[in-house]
């Protein structure tokens, strides 16, 4: 089943319209082209309605958030919404400034949002927004453990139901979540974290592959978390003595290139709950 | 001959300014210096005329536009048109949306351009924005094939006599042409549309080729889609089975950077119209 | 001690607030990982300040200016100095355009640098700026020669103290001083000039430094100016007949993310002035 989200991606060879930030806008294109889909980056009021209208998904990143660009997200998520055309919302460093803060909750109050993708403290920080900050901070650390696992999972899936969306959340261990049943995966290295931007990577291929897989929405977000994973683990095995970050970058996006069902299927890891 | 161009612009090192997007900027840039020029990014309107003034050539790219841009490109086209400096056009999505259709209009109109490149369907909008949308429809498709590439090289010649400029077209087939001859190129793999920004960066490319070369601009602008197609293909032989369109990234800006006469002359393959 | 240098940035993971061009801005993300720091990108005046306050450093780069980073850069800068947080200025391109050279002059003026990074004609444009054109000109050329280099040393130091910030100067020869000891250093190659950006991922890397060892900023900032020349060297000593300026982009990022304090203090070519 993970094998056939990936596979749908290739056949439909969906159109995403990105909104995201210039520090890893690169990556995420290619990123987006290397699981099969093809990229669109715009984001000037003048023309993100027409460019979403084009489009099959939508992908919003607010890292290097301007006014210009809020006002682009807002455009373009009301433009998706009203197509039906489903959208990854990146809270990138939300918590960091009012500016992220103010802006992730405009767009969850203004626009239907089909996964939000995070890391923990970027969804910790969205939870406690909305007005639960004690109580995020006592029942959820950033670090999840084995011991408080059940405990994170029963918290994402309350916030996915409050927030009526997918959310998929990473760490160490991966969450993906529709309120009632949850992913918890444990593909992926630590080392991604020393390459800029596999996060919004991964929600770049997470909008090609919701966008393919419809009709089954929360299995395509988990499989784009587990083959986002599974190319981080591949990328590291084909590493060589004298690499570094900026080779296991292009190691990572290859890595997607080369993905097929079968390896999927045989190197996820995760568990339902 | 081709060789020649390739030799001038090592020798002359052209300075580029290039106005360009976002998404593909760093890999344009890498590639300006990979062929032999020096690269230079500006985009303010209170700057450009300046950066303009100490380049030999100008790269305007309308990926990602917004008002500040269409601004500075308008700014930067006149100054080169002044200091008669070379402008090479790509226009990037034309077509996508109303603004980057007009702003592409308006450098036309504005701007006297040396070189436009684009993939075939952004010069079939180019065609059609000027009033023959239906007998474009009909006379030339996107896919060129063996059957309509006689038609094709007479409707691309017409055009670049109409738009008073050349025309470089890339595709499965290339054609370059100043209206006169054609010069219809097969090198280059499909592979190359897996990485974004191939076309910024055969733009890049172009504009230095032109700029060093500029007593013999159509062989040169030929030369610069020559070397990358031919790039793409030596590139592709370099590739290793664990590597995927990020590795074809930098192989391909890398065989530009080892790219000789002699190596163009006996891999160019192409035939004049 | 130049190792101990890295050890603390690797100790002490600072997080570095980049207000940056968007040409370079990945690579330079990934170098303040390579090297053990972790970097921030946002350049709006409506969460610099906030962005500031919860970074260690600073690092601001003039490359793609507009009227918004301006403002941005010293709402930044004066938020830096308040908290008493170490900046970074590279005034990449000064002298280019009135916008660079003013811009450069009001950040110098209004806001206290810790060091400035430039190459040589950056360097010398700044000098000038300040009223001593025709001195500098005459005394000290963009070529620093065995013969010219006690004369530069002695330049380099004046200008120290009359900017009252430690300047880091690169080019065939390196020079970083303080005003009263002056590291002469010649690490680094020459194709280093083929890959866009090194001079602003040495940037990125120099906040790093600086901002994990204020007790030390002098040494922190030669470090910083050895470890990218002598990871020059070991990327060129990795590349294989096929491989070009791309690939030497990543095997300089990725030398440094391998670099230790051992082969720093081993490798590195310095006299002290």
């Amino acid at each position: 089943m993970l094998g056939e989200c990936l596979e749908k991606v290739i056949q439909k060879r969906p159109l995403i319209h990105n909104i995201t930030n210039y520090v890893t806008v690169n990556d995420v294109a290619n990123m987006v082209l290397a699981c099969g889909g093809s990229p669109i980056m715009a984001d000037d009021p003048g023309e993100v309605a027409e460019i979403t209208a084009i489009c099959s998904g939508l992908n919003i990143n607010i890292g290097t958030l301007n006014q210009r660009k809020v006002q682009s997200m807002l455009l373009a998520g009301k433009k998706a919404n009203e197509l039906k055309r489903p959208v990854v919302l990146d809270p990138v460093g939300v918590g960091a400034s009012k500016l992220r803060t103010e802006t992730a909750e405009t767009l969850m109050k203004e626009i239907k949002i089909a996964v939000i993708k995070g890391n923990i403290s970027e969804i910790k920080t969205l939870a406690a927004g909305t007005g639960t900050t004690k109580g995020v901070d006592a029942d959820i650390t950033d670090e999840v453990t084995e011991e408080n696992l059940e405990k994170t999972v029963a918290f994402m899936k309350a916030l996915s139901l409050k927030k009526n969306c997918i959310l998929a959340v990473t760490g160490k261990i991966d969450f993906v979540t529709d309120g009632y049943k949850c992913y918890v995966i444990r593909n992926g290295r630590s080392e991604m974290e020393k390459v800029t931007g596999t996060g919004c990577q991964l929600s770049g291929l997470m909008a090609a592959y919701i966008t393919a897989n419809q009709e089954n929405m929360l299995e395509a977000a988990a499989a784009a978390v587990i083959v986002m994973g599974l190319s981080g683990e591949i990328a590291w095995e084909n590493m060589q003595p004298q690499d570094g970050n900026a080779t296991y970058r292009n190691r990572i996006i290859d890595a997607v290139y080369n993905m097929t069902a079968e390896v999927v299927e045989k190197g996820a890891n995760y568990e339902l709950y």
